[in-house]
């Protein structure tokens, strides 16, 4: 799914503060904000009308902000002019305090090629802790992606790895309270410079950004007028299909395509999930936009056969292509790729819940991110390209009265638990999918890569 | 004096994270950041070798950042390439973790004009507990100044002081720790396009950008090669100055100008203080760069006569000039202002402190600074240009063994106590100043504004 998904995402790329993005992974060549009087400046490629459109859907659809409540916002620091046009619509709803924390991404790389060995086991710890308890004290979220997917592709991934870890160590308290939904939150999209180069490559940069801007504002549902209306009637469909499948009960769904014959237990007590959720806090916030997939928890024990990936997973930096795996009793047992495969095997390595599922989520090949054809190298988007699983972490969003069950509940319902929750695509315009019942019953759910 | 004094000025206007600039104090018409094709770059009118030298300046000298510290920077969003610029430096030093905060004009701009009401009493208090830990923990502390100072001037000034009280309040134990020098700290100027435009009203925005990089990098000594040998000569210079003064270990300073004739006690114990310091973790820093001044803390209840103000002050956006007050046993009994009066006495009625002196510091009025001619309308600068005095809250640094003292014990040496600090000039070319032994003797100290 996206949120726990995203969020885990934003662990290791968006949520990394200045001195620790370790996991987007390239070369800075240049930047908007420092470029020279020849260059173009690029925000001018931007639609200022759809830009603003943008943030009053985050604060108005995406986080539903409350008067009174508080921003957390993090940004790569070219996505200021969004950030500057959230902050008004945020005020303007009642705000208390925004808060804008901006990564940069010169900043970045100077820690991996000027910094003592040493430095990187270590992570500011103390701001994390601060971000828990903002989070604890009803403060929203809000965090604006668009760093290079590339960024640190170049550096030492002994390095990368070490600061990931030990960031996500200091982060854990305060992702835990946004994974569990303890206060509304929201991830939207930025188009730098550094993102768009890597997406459209073949074009002049100022093109690139005019381009990934015009694709961010079509999937965010932000280019036509009235897109706080477009997003409650899309809210509307994803709730139908979720209701569906939540009177289904499916013990479990079969996947079947050229190469894939997967079955994925479904967990006990499992939900399904879509678009708008609403938060510990009781507010109705829609986590990612964009957002097209309806998605729950699988059963970490319960999943067997092969599968292929549909599309190539952009990990740190790394294409990881054509992956094929083989599950026995829901864990990996055999792992190959044609490109990436060593890192894909490090990743699985990560610790024993790396090898389960933790996340099975439903995307028709019609979605409107599929229908563009572009690889975004960013899972907010790519994820909602096709229907997907993910290696890792459970979210205890996705169980029947979740937010009240225990660790240990949630681990013997089927939930899985791991440092990594990495999202890859599986379906296809030839994937079938049967919902299987606990008596053996098949409903079909998708013929040929659409709801059935 | 500079340090604590910056410091205090810092928790007004440069430590206020991005929404909660209140103190500083116009409109902002434009900015390099979001300019438009037909806009120069401002950035390139700054000469990056300068740029760079200052930057290699605040990590060797303002901080002397050791190996495996962290440094926590902030900086208005304009000064981005300056903090990139740090960043490299301060991770060739060793720096373990550099997390820049960056405040933006329009964000702190769009609480004022779109901010619901009741949220001017509140302040962001995790992440200033979470600077107080940062400090308590050993990290650095860099302050980059450059905001408009006319920002707030245009809004609301019961939000714009409601809003400086919260943050005081917040920033309270951070800012101690600062102000103790618990940890190596220093705070150096960018010469963003919004202050130059007030720098520099009568010339085009690049043309003025250029003027004010140039007037910070001249005063903050990086204008020539071997920058960090200059700044040891002038720490020798200013060290010659304090070591003399404290051997006198004067009574009191007499200062008489035209329509001055003004006695400061000086408190029991009091320590003169120049140039480098050594913070409690055995670090030794130039807290203010640029910094020319020697100073120390006056007897809060021995002050007495009356004195003019030989510059402007610039206070949260409103200019207060022709400052006349007169002062019986340390208080402030009558004030008087051709301009600003009425904001110099909401100043004055702050607290009981507010109307006593807090710092009094000597410049000659040969100094770079004051020979610039210029007003910066910023006191990292502006209190280098002329002798001062500052009102308010006295620094515990400027006690012989003053880390050891108790507040109780520093109140009755004579140390003052206020939530505000305000720094204003009385020095001039015609300021005579005799030091005075509690015996009566005097001793010249300086004539017609310079050094006797």
């Amino acid at each position: 799914m996206a949120r726990g998904s995203k969020e885990r995402l934003i662990r290791r790329a968006d949520l990394d503060l200045p001195p620790n993005n370790p996991s987007i992974v390239g070369k800075v060549t240049g930047n908007e904000f420092s470029m020279n009087t020849h260059q173009r400046n690029l925000s001018a490629s931007i639609d200022p009308v759809k830009l603003d459109r943008l943030a009053e859907v985050a604060v108005k659809v995406g986080l539903q902000l409350r008067e009174g409540q508080d921003l957390l916002l993090t940004a790569p620091s070219a996505a200021l002019p969004l950030v500057r046009r959230i902050a008004e619509h945020a005020y303007k709803a009642g705000a208390g305090i925004v808060t804008p924390f901006f990564s940069d991404e010169e900043v970045t790389l100077a820690r991996y090629r000027f910094g003592h060995d040493a430095g990187f086991d270590r992570a500011a710890g103390w701001l994390y802790e601060g971000m828990a308890k903002a989070f604890s004290e009803n403060t929203a979220r809000l965090a604006i992606v668009g760093d290079n997917p590339m960024l640190l592709s170049g550096e030492d991934p002994g390095k990368v790895a070490r600061a990931s870890k030990a960031n996500s160590k200091a982060y854990q308290p305060a992702l835990e309270k946004i994974v569990n939904f303890d206060t509304n939150w929201n991830i939207i999209a930025y188009p730098s410079a550094s993102w768009a180069r890597q997406v459209f490559p073949d074009v002049a940069e100022d093109v690139a950004v005019a381009k990934l801007a015009e694709a961010i504002f079509a999937a965010s549902r932000v280019d036509k007028d009235g897109a706080v209306a477009a997003w409650d009637k899309h809210n509307a469909v994803l709730r139908e299909r979720t209701q569906w499948l939540n009177g289904q009960r499916f013990h479990a769904l079969h996947y079947s395509a050229p190469g894939v014959d997967l079955t994925i237990g479904l967990a006990d007590g499992h939900e399904w999930e879509g678009g708008a959720s609403t938060a510990k806090n009781g507010i109705t916030c829609n986590a990612n936009i964009p957002t097209e997939e309806v998605f729950t928890t699988p059963h970490c024990r319960r999943v067997s056969g092969h599968v292929v990936s549909s599309k190539p997973l952009s990990y740190q930096g790394t294409l990881i292509d054509n992956i094929q795996v083989k599950f026995e009793e829901g864990r990996i047992v055999e792992a190959k790729a044609s490109r990436g495969e060593e890192v894909l095997n490090k990743v699985l390595d990560t610790d024993e819940g790396a090898r389960r599922l933790g996340e099975v989520a439903l995307v028709p090949h019609s979605s409107p991110i599929s229908k563009s054809g572009l690889l975004f190298f960013n899972t907010l988007f790519d994820e909602n390209a096709a229907s997907h699983i993910a290696l890792g972490q459970c979210y205890s969003k996705c169980f029947i009265d979740g937010s009240k069950l225990t660790p240990q509940q949630i681990a013997a319902q089927g939930g899985n638990q791991s440092l990594i929750h990495i999202d890859w695509m599986i379906g296809s315009e030839a994937t079938d999918i049967d919902g299987v019942h606990a008596d053996g019953r098949r409903v079909p759910v998708f013929r040929k890569g659409e709801w059935a």
